[in-house]
Formats: C-alpha cells, structure tokens, sequence
C-alpha cells in the first residue's frame, strides 16, 4: 500500500497509448440513408457529372450572351421567346440568333444558349422580351460537372457522415457505401462494495459504469456493459478475457491503484502482452490511470471515482477514435475568459480544472468549483467547462485570462435571448 | 414570376421566428439509464445525502487530526491499530486517542476519526502506526453530503443530458426522470419534377429531403418524412395539413420563390393561421427562405437547392430547440484565421460562406471556396467551416483575420499526429 514509484507525464503516456493503436480493417456495406455518423472505410467516388448537363439556377429567360450584350433600360434589346421549360424539362432544337426560351430554376439549358436573365431584369410582352440588362456567359447557369464530375472524391476515407454528406450521395444516387464497423468498448467494474443500480437496495451504486458506457455511447461507439467482477483476481481475469474476445477496447474501473484490493493490474499482467505500459500519470485528477495492451487492443484502467474516470476516459476516447477510423475530430468548443480567482498548480502535474463559466458585460468569468476528493461528481454536473493547466505551469494568478474546454452550455437569461438575434 | 418586394434582415426573421415559438408541454417519463441526450423536463432534487455519511477517498488511516499535530520525519508520532475497514464496511465503536484504523478508499469514516493519514506518510509495524505527518481536520475525507445534500438540485430544469449527469442520478438511486418529449419535425419536398432516392431510375434525385431529415435526426429529434409531393394546390394543402397534426415544426423545400410553380405560399395561407409572416430574407445563399406559422407551430419553407436549404434550416433549426426545450446550445467551435483572398460582400445580406480551413505554420488559413449557384453540394462537402459576414459589413480584404464557425474537422496529418501529443 504506497504510491507510484514514478508518474509518467500526460504527453508520455498519450505517445505509449497511441502508437500501439492500429487502424481498423472491418466495415460495413450500409444504406446511404443510413449512414449518419459513421466514417467512411474507402474514398467515395462520383459515377457521373453532376449536373449532368447546363441548368439554369434561376427562373428567367435562357439566352445568348451576345445577343444581349450591351442592354440596359436606355438601351432596351428586344428578343422572341419561343418555348418553356420547366425543371427537369429539356428542350430538343437549338436557340438561334436573338430568340429566347422561358426557362425555370433547374430547367435543362437549351443548345445554343449560354446565359440565362432573371426575369426582373426583363419585360416579357406576349412572345416578345424586352431585355434591359445584359448577360456575361455562364451567368445563372450550373454548368454540367460542376457540383461533381466523373471519378471526383465525393468524400474522403475516415470522414464522419454528415448530413451534406448524405445530400451529396443521394444527389449522385450512390445506395450504399462502406463505413467502418463501430468500434466496440467493453466496460467493467471492479469492486465487492458496489451494488449494480437495478438491483440496489443499499451500499455503494456504482455510478461510474454507467457514466462509462454512456460516453461510449455519445461518441458513437458500441458499448459492452460487462458488469461488476468481485475483488477476487480469477474472476477478474475470466472477465478481462471475455472483454479481450469482444471488444476493440477494455475499460476497467476501480481496483487499478496500488492498495491490497487492487487485483486489476496483476490479473492484466498474467494475461495480457504486452501488458501494462504506463501505471500513474502526473495528471489531477486520475494520477491513478494506467494503460495496457493486449497485442493492439488497449486496455484502459481508470480510477472508480467517477471525476477521474471521466476525465482520463475522455482524454483517451478521442485519440482511440481518431487512430482506431483513421479520422479527425472537431476540436470541442472553447472560452477564453477571466479567473474568478487564482489557482494554483502543482509542478509537474497536469491538472484538468472544473469550471463554472457565466457571462458578464460582455466578458466569460470562469470561476474553479472548490475542488475536493475526485468522487465529488458535482463538480462536473455543475461545471460548463474544465479548464487544463499544464504541468509546466505553476497555476494562474486572479484575473488571468484562461482557455476552457465547454462540457455545457453557458446560461443565457432566456427571456432575453427570446427579444436578441 | 419576380423578385421579393421586400427581404426582411435576418435578425427581424429570426426575431419573428422566435416570439412566436413556445415552450412544450409534453414530457416522458424514462429509465434514467436511456436519458442520454434528453432534455430534464423538471428541476431534479437530490432525495439523500451523497455521500450519506463521512469516507476516506485514500487508502490510508483514520485518526484523530489533534494526536497527529506535529508530526514530522523529526517528530515522529506513534499510534496504535485497532482495526480495518473496506470500502463500504463501518467500524461500530469509536476511535479514541492515539488509536487509528486502517482505511480504504470508500470506507466509512470510524466515530472519533477526523482526517485520513495517507499510507506513504505513515511506517506500519505490527499493531503500531509510526507518523511522519499531522493530518489537518476532514483531510482526504469526503463529508457527508458533499456532492449533494437533501433537496439540492441535481440536474435543473431544461438541461441536456451528459454522461456525467447519469453518473450523478444513478449514484443518487434516481431510476426515473422526466424528460422533454422529443419534438417531431415533418419534412416535405414539392417539385414535379422530383424523384425518390429509393425508386429513382432517371431525372432530378430529391436530395434536399433526406439532407434535412438527417439534420433533424442528428439533433436528436423526430423526423417525419412526408415524401415528396407534386406542384398541385390541393396535394400540397393536405400534406401541409397531415404534417400541422402530427409535428411541432413543419420544413417544406421547394416551390418557395415566387415562380409561377411557387405554390406553397398560397398554400399556406390558405390553410395556417397568422400564416406567412415573412417570406424573403436578405441572406445568401437562401434569401427565398420563408417563415409561417400555424398557431404556434412554425412551418419553415426553405429551398429546394440543398445548401440554401441547408443554411437557412441550420439557422432556425438552433432556435427552435432552444424555445422549444427551454434549453441552452453549446455554442459552434469556432476557429480564427487569415484569409487567403478579399470577400466583398454585397450591402444588406449577410453571406454564409463555405470556407476551407486549413492549419500551416501555426496559423489558420480560410481559404473561400468559388461560390455559384445555391445548388453546389460540394461547396458544403468541400468546405469544413462556414464564415458568416454581417450586412453591415462590405466583406473582408485578403489577410484579414476571420472568424469561422468550423462543420467539419480541420485535417491532420495523422502520421505526424501520431507521433504528437
């Protein structure tokens, strides 16, 4: 029952997590329609020009820009309309020199013509049109190809289907395409004391698996809730080999620091190779975190208080995504706003800050919850943001202006956002 | 067949919009464990203390702080052993002077035990404890209703569901909450000329309704696809009607200008008390965007070129959840960068323009991409950000600093990142 002998620095520790993470090679062949929030497995390619041929984007009058070169109310040009088209209509003879076709947004263009005039910029008189601005080439068309043409990258491999995306595919009737096979997280508690939150009736809830998996779940991924494993090593090690068959990572909580219970690191050591690579990162909170592998999957040991786990999970979860899908995440969204009060910070140690943000005469304030042991989940459900001091750093004195990471929404006075644009 | 009379700014529309959306009434109640993503529909109190009563969170020793004041590497202090106590256990008697039991993290704190002594800062022999170091009151303790109290609220009202929060009411032993009903938005799609993505052989695909169902859907709302319906009155009016009985917002695409095909103006007002109240917004792409109303259920007309449609539903789509919900959005990342080429942009409109941004030499680069008709799908798959320009502005000169509210990541070199922390 003692500390670590040595804490590997966040950055030391993220180097050791994902250099061992390896791409995925499973997909799935879905539905396009289906296919919201997956990542792509292969570059998507188009099969044909989009549009296919010249539309006009506008509803006016298709036209040949030299025939209307020049025009303007003091120089009015007058042209004959011959025909109508409609969207998706085509017209099949060819427009000669000073004719004119009344033509509808995403009406086929007609040969011969290669503009077409908003219709304000005309007069129509019966079949005659009085033209009274002219027209450069190409002006209000959608040139065949343009959006895409044969053999273009509709989208790149490991890009999370948006729904543009969606748009694009369908726009191209492309039906299904290969997404990557979701990453698959098991989940398991450790610890005799804990009760499972459907059959508690007193004790100790476990709270943190559940936390767990809805993380997993929010990310997109898919979770595998294992349970809570005894105290007991042989039941521990029954448990990781199942998540080990299972899953593309293991999450274990609880059991992971270095006190007589804590049978989860040398269940992992007799089963797993490598095994563990990092145990004890300089990191507040979850200085506890430890990191295996077995072959490419890792196995994540994160403290049972659920502020450590939540932060250590979230600080691995992203790289594990971006390595597993070969992709790129969006940066989460940030504040750059003034302390309420100094904070120090330990040396060489990284520390993840729950902050409270509000704002004020057009300043954020971000204000640090008293910070007490890291079972303490009230600091995250009251918090908005979590504010990251880095272990080169000896804190931020009163007034600093800091960087947070939001986790929620800042507050508005909605009653005043209902009366503001 | 002309222009608007009028385009109304987008801060009157959305003004328009928002005074006229109400908050729901309608709630579920849920399994606390299926609550990801909802919205409380209720402040959530606290029924218990957590913890319900004083826990060491160290493995360590329970003492008293007044027999340990001193201590030191110099000063040793000796205590005696009297017992241990695991996570969860209790210790029935009371700990007197110079007595100290053996702890684990979790355990409840014995009678008389005030602080918690950290294994390393102690030397164990036997039944005798040798302390190196005094111990302030309540150190590495977690006091009784720490986290929440009785009647604390732990979760307000309005609040999007993290994973953190179901950590907190599953530790709390709350198994039910009432969440918001999730609010059902109708899709329509009117152009004759339209075709099904599911039973297209040849002509235009209608690729703007599935785009809108999936932005409904990854807003986590129901979305009702009403299919497409056909340039005729009568059919618009009961598909317009099906959709006012069954949703609590109404996106129609297509027919919105005012083209001789444009009926679904009339249609709605026909039908949809105050009905339209502004039709034409000084915005681009999408300045053909309409807002109507059927009491208080909002019925949006939006283009049927998917990025006008796509901006403008975007815009109001926020809105509504926040006013429907009564809830707070986490704000877009935003990113600031210099732009690669002047913008000019027309007096009046405010542009939603699709940026690519990229990150070279520690700056970001917003490089706009070449922008024509509305219809251009990939200006959106292209781009990863949009750069609003106000109608104050008259756009921006090459290398100015812009900000961009980011829609997809920013690429990484991810050989280089994986080597990177």
């Amino acid at each position: 029952m003692s500390g670590f002998k040595r804490y590997f620095s966040v950055d030391e520790a993220l180097f050791e997590f994902k250099k061992r993470i390896q791409e995925s090679k499973d997909f799935n062949e879905i539905n396009t329609l289906e296919s919201l929030n997956r990542i792509t497995y292969e570059n998507i390619y188009s099969r044909l020009d989009l549009p296919p041929e010249n539309r006009s984007v506008v509803d006016g009058f298709a036209v040949r820009s030299i025939d209307v070169s020049g025009a303007s109310p003091s120089n009015p040009i007058q042209l004959e309309i011959i025909d109508r088209i409609s969207a998706g209509e085509k017209f099949y003879s060819t427009l000669k020199k000073d004719q004119a076709v009344e033509i509808y947004t995403g009406g086929i263009m007609p040969k011969g013509a290669d503009c077409v005039l908003m219709a304000e910029d005309c007069v129509k008189e019966k079949e005659k049109l009085i033209v009274m601005k002219q027209c450069f080439k190409y002006q209000n068309v959608s040139r065949k190809g343009e959006d895409f043409s044969i053999n273009d990258i509709v989208i790149k491999k490991g890009t999370l289907i948006e729904p543009f995306h969606i748009g694009a595919l369908v726009s191209l009737g492309i039906k299904n395409i290969k997404v990557y096979r979701r990453a698959k997280v098991s989940i398991i508690s450790t610890g005799s004391e804990l009760k499972d939150f459907n059959d508690y009736k007193e004790g100790i809830i476990d709270s943190t698996r559940p936390m767990l998996i809805s993380m997993v779940k929010r990310a997109n991924l898919d979770a595998l809730d294992l349970g809570i494993v005894k105290d007991d090593k042989d039941e521990i090690i029954k448990k990781l080999k199942e998540a080990l068959n299972n899953s593309d990572m293991v999450v274990i909580s609880g059991g992971t620091s270095l006190g007589n219970y804590d049978l989860v690191p040398e269940s992992i050591e007799e089963i797993a190779k490598p095994g563990i690579v990092i145990h004890g990162i300089a990191m507040r909170p979850a200085r506890t975190t430890g990191i295996a592998f077995n072959n490419k999957i890792p196995i994540l040991m994160v403290s049972g208080f659920p502020v450590a786990a939540y932060i250590s999970f979230n600080l691995f979860l992203r790289e594990f995504i971006k390595l597993f899908y070969g992709t790129n995440l969006l940066p989460l969204p940030k504040i750059q706003g003034r302390l309420t009060k100094r904070f120090p910070n330990p040396p060489g140690i990284r520390s993840f800050v729950r902050v409270k943000v509000s704002y004020d005469n057009g300043e954020y304030i971000v204000d640090p919850l008293r910070l007490t042991g890291s079972g303490i989940l009230s600091t995250l459900t009251r918090a908005n943001g979590i504010m990251v001091i880095n272990e080169n750093s000896e804190g931020y004195d009163e007034n600093s202006i800091v960087e947070v990471e939001l986790t929620q929404p800042i507050e508005e006075v909605l009653n005043n956002a209902k009366n503001l644009s």
